[in-house]
């Protein structure tokens, strides 16, 4: 039907709901306005991108196409929410090889509309071309702030407060149970491993591990932290969310700012499906926790002073405080014994 | 060095110029004030998005990196200027496989880089990750545009004239040029071919053709036609750049601007370097102008009002006028014969 037929088809029936957007897709460019955004009194553009490539980022063997392309539009969301600003547009590069059906394809979209509704985005333009190996999903999105409302990585002081908006390490045990029930499959396909083995546990395998699922394949950003926060009158004072994992980022907020900081094992918020799952996997959670990466959580600093505000705020953990940056960026474990941070990211797992 | 350290490395030394950006690499997201902007009274925000894949959009056995880069910007900014606006930010998603040195990523950013200061824009963020396979390009570029000076593509109003910024068909023929030639070295390194059959001309084998593979390698995005046709008080009824060729961009104008087209064989601008190598390959260049693709010259629309206006703008075309819808779009030969134009897109030209 050529690369006009499938846009069309792709994008019909698209309503933008963002009162910025003039014109979404079918001209060379989409048109915002964001001269007069409601309620915000100096509005700012916020802009990001991210690529997911297969066989880097996803693996078909296991991910659904619905649920990648929610992911992909999320984790672009999840970068907005992480300067306090609200998501309102994304443009999506598309590259998709032959082996895939039109019927595929829609079903990758309505996973990226389903976030867009989800999440009040419009879906304003986009590219669309043939590929010659894998999948490729390059989304970049816009949102607004107030100027005011902005929160950098760069302004975490001496004796803030570290916050997380959620458990930390899940989506990483929700991967490794994907990982290794495709082991399984594989070798139940080729024969070589008999099904009285009794790692092949059939549809059952996931049994009440599908959280852990959800977290890996349908991850959600955390818009929903940003609102009690404001109204409970807290500004973070540095913030990003957690891609990479807690170690990497926390080092980066640390090493923008300027600070060195201290967080302590018994304060890492962890999920008990996701530490059940480690403890049979000989995995370690904290390991997990720190470097995981993929949880899209917020990670903020707050004055001390506001102490009192986050206590009635669902879903925040605070795990440490910010120290001057000659302390470095450590770990207090268990037993008092301190570790100094890695940040060795989601990358350092698979060798 | 991992990811962080290669962006940091790729992106030093960056300064914005342009005043709408207020933070541009290092943090979520880019932030940009497009609140006021000099001389436009209500400002308006265009996005567009370009992905390039290796083996699709581009071979590297004869693409330069830098020119790749070079390219992947300026077709983005293309595609700003076509709405009658200004780029102003761009952020770069990249993928790249193992057998990238950093060298040669740099060599690809400095292209991008060079691209960015002729034309003014920032690079303000990027994404850029491992890739499996071939090297990916995604390009988002953002843009401003006042209110009134925006030319959507449905404008084109009856006895309209069309116009065309340049000559057609010579980025195509550049590309028939390079394919050429690297048949013939294929063939030579291969053994197949003795170099005494006359085609292994060498390093010569571009000469006198420098022309037709810098429109392949190294277009310009047209943004010198716009101030001359805004000094001359015409603002076009609709406008396109020319990326798929020239068919299929009028034909995209007359249907969304429900009109139809006539243009003439005689008016079209043709390189005369192209003409002779079409000739010489047995090529029809008139088929080549029309659906070559690649030119990313501006096609525009002005009304008939504007004829006298137009006639001291340089590089400036008239190759038709626009017709009632039901007379559909058609070319009128040499000869005075009608042809319906056909829709090809360059990849007809694959097959």
């Amino acid at each position: 039907m050529g690369e006009f037929g499938l846009i069309k088809r792709l994008t019909k029936d698209i309503k933008p709901v963002q009162p910025s957007t003039q014109k979404a897709a079918g001209d060379d460019c989409a048109v915002m306005n964001f001269g007069k955004v409601k309620n915000l009194k100096s509005p700012r553009v916020l802009m990001t991108t991210d690529m997911l490539l297969e066989g880097v980022h996803f693996n078909l063997e296991y991910v659904p196409l619905k649920h990648l392309g929610y992911k992909a539009a999320v984790v672009n969301f999840s970068d907005i929410y992480a300067m306090n600003g609200t998501p309102t547009q994304i443009t999506v590069g598309l590259g998709i090889s032959k082996r895939f059906s039109v019927e595929e394809i829609e079903e990758l979209y309505s996973g990226i509309r389903l976030a867009c509704e989800r999440y009040g985005v419009d879906l304003v333009g986009g590219d669309t071309c043939a590929s010659m190996t894998g999948l490729t999903i390059s989304i970049t999105c816009l949102g607004v702030a107030d100027e005011k409302d902005i929160v950098y990585r760069n302004g975490a002081k001496l004796n803030d407060l570290i916050c997380v908006s959620g458990n930390l390490g899940t989506a990483y045990m929700g991967l490794q149970l994907l990982e290794r029930e495709l082991m399984v499959q594989r070798a139940t396909n080729y024969g070589n491993n008999p099904s009285s083995n009794g790692e092949t546990e059939g549809p059952s395998a996931f049994e009440g591990k599908e959280y852990l699922l959800e977290r890996q394949l349908k991850p959600e950003a955390r818009r929903d932290i940003l609102e009690p926060l404001r109204k409970a009158g807290v500004k973070p004072t540095a913030m990003m969310d957690i891609s990479d994992g807690l170690s990497s980022e926390l080092m980066h907020i640390c090493s923008q700012s300027n600070v060195g900081c201290c967080i302590y094992e018994d304060k890492l918020p962890i999920d008990y499906q996701a530490a059940a799952l480690a403890e049979e996997m000989n995995l370690n959670i904290v390991t997990c926790a720190l470097n995981g990466g993929e949880d899209y959580e917020l990670l903020f600093t707050c004055s001390l002073d506001d102490y009192e505000k986050l206590i009635p705020v669902e879903d925040l953990y605070i795990i440490g405080h910010i120290t001057k940056p000659e302390y470095g960026c450590n770990l207090i474990g268990r037993n008092g014994e301190e570790l100094a941070l890695k940040a060795q990211g989601w990358n350092a797992f698979e060798n």
